[in-house]
């Protein structure tokens, strides 16, 4: 699939995505008034950026629905019919939505896509009920597969998949709010709090949509495989991006990632080196201000983390594609979702 | 059924229900080391009351289980098997246990069931996050239905009722935490959160029992008004001995929801009156202290906000009634639901 034809799709699919989450954010019927609890979808749906803070309707950024996409994509390439995976591609953006919510009171985030976050504006306690509305409604969402003709077996396979999914969500966020109290964390704990945190849902989208299509038991796992592994590698790059990416381009200041000390992959490799490692943790128990950068730099630098990173990048990569090639044979190259990954994983931002 | 058929059907169940939970609790069986999340899963086994707050095995209380009961009730009572309807009532445990953790964050209260809160011992980010662990975790239980041989369109169905039920319970959890940000807040208003936020759950334990069990709808349907009517009626029984029940039985000090300004059905209801409502209002300003509770209780008596208050009981307590007779025809007097709804409604504490 060429880069235009992947646009078109994505333009075809987006505002059928788009309808499917607003029908399931008016779920359900009430036979009350529903004034009195419009606050607690506006919160919803200010989140998923159709409101504003007044919760009037609005325009605004929505982020790039990713997974959805994704989903839909994978449906396709099996053989089936995307339409009858909207319900489980809107299921898995608003659980995505759902624990952007939750993670932004929890890391106590005051901005999110440019707005505040919703606990910044309606306070920690309503934000972590509007979260678990969300969360609620995620559920409730993939349960509208039937409505679709998909059979009450395969609704439930998926249902099981999404639900493994949400466990191994909290998971990688437990381990990442523990690591960040910690001073040390290994590299090999790193990869398993991502692969919770950002890979299993990924792969998770790319297999439901996949099951729905009607694909075999064996290129369902190859294709979660292969989800897993490019959510790994789309992390890995965000990270190597973090430190040297190009401020013009992806809107950060230079070396964002060592001033806020994040526990990311190339850092905790020099943490851990056996040569830079101890100066590297007496920086980072300083105030480390843009002072300190080159010095930062450098110590990456000698301790090669960049091509430490770069070959866990290219890993997981090759990983992803050798999976796919297992779900897809030959079609592999020319399909969609090599199209998509290949698209995200040589961005610049 | 008799008292001790009854006591009889709760000793035989609630450790098979333990069981389930428990086995829900470890779930999923991880590849990789269980040690990294032991913690995550540790704060919920803490909350359920298996472990104390080292983390270590105890036996401590672990609240009534009422919800799972009733569940399993329902089941037989409507000629099922009640260990086909194990992991749903297990999931409604899981559930309400889940509400009270978020609860506990979201009010910020330190002691339940006499021990710290889990946010209290773990911090709020981590309690928000084991909470939407046990969330999903729920959703899991409920899905082990199938290896009952509970049909897939029947845990389907069961995993829908679930879900409004989830919808309901943050529903009402946004409305409670908006009026306790209000002066005052109308009757109707109240009995419209206390729908969501209680009788929501009691009636979905009793409808997924009997749907489990072969209830035809309309026997369902009638099951679940039921226990709404039921939950209503216990919750207005608790807002009765929150003001006028003897602290010798209930373990809370006289007049304990006046001192704590709860917004309780007779409290309420005096504060909305045409002729002492203003004087209640004046008096719902000031720092209330023992000193002002009798003035308060005279109030109260001049409003007949106690009349008022067991009216509102008693209605719903026959409109639940009148429901189990069209659920069960001349079989429910003698049924265990109405002895069990019988020793919860005329309890003392």
């Amino acid at each position: 699939m060429s880069k235009d034809q992947l646009a078109g799709f994505i333009g075809h699919w987006l505002p059928k995505l788009e309808d499917e989450m607003r029908a399931v954010l008016r779920y359900p019927a009430h036979s009350y008034d529903e004034q009195a609890v419009a606050v607690h979808y506006g919160m919803m749906q200010y989140h998923m950026g159709w409101l504003d803070a007044h919760l009037q309707p609005d325009k605004l950024p929505t982020g790039k629905r990713l997974r959805p996409i994704l989903c839909l994509l994978a449906c396709m390439e099996v053989g089936g019919e995307p339409a009858n995976a909207l319900p489980a591609a809107a299921a898995i953006e608003l659980l995505h939505n759902f624990s952007l919510i939750h993670d932004d009171v929890e890391d106590g985030d005051e901005v999110r896509r440019h707005r505040p976050t919703v606990w910044k504006l309606w306070g920690v306690p309503q934000a972590i009920n509007a979260g678990d509305g969300l969360f609620t409604l995620a559920f409730a969402a993939m349960q509208r597969l039937q409505r679709r003709g998909v059979s009450a077996q395969t609704t439930l396979a998926a249902l099981e998949l999404f639900t493994h999914t949400c466990v191994e969500l909290t998971e990688g966020q437990h381990l990442d709010m523990r690591f960040e109290q910690r001073v040390t964390v290994q590299t090999p704990e790193y990869m398993r709090m991502i692969e919770g945190k950002t890979a299993a849902l990924i792969g998770a989208s790319v297999a439901i949509g996949a099951l729905i299509g009607g694909a075999t038991d064996a290129q369902d796992q190859a294709l979660q495989r292969f989800g897993q592994a490019m959510g790994l590698a789309f992390q890995i790059q965000d990270d190597i991006l973090g430190i040297w990416g190009d401020p013009a381009v992806t809107g950060k200041a230079a070396g964002n990632d060592i001033l806020r000390r994040k526990k990311s992959l190339p850092l905790l490799y020099a943490l851990n080196h056996e040569t830079v490692g101890a100066q590297m943790q007496a920086l980072w128990q300083t105030d480390l201000g843009s002072e300190q950068l080159p010095t930062v730099l450098q110590l990456l630098a000698d301790a090669n983390a960049r091509s430490y990173t770069q070959e866990q990048f290219d890993h997981h990569h090759q990983v992803g594609i050798a999976a796919l090639h297992d779900a897809l044979g030959a079609r592999a190259e020319s399909s969609a979702l090599l199209a998509l990954a290949n698209s995200l994983l040589h961005r610049e931002s």
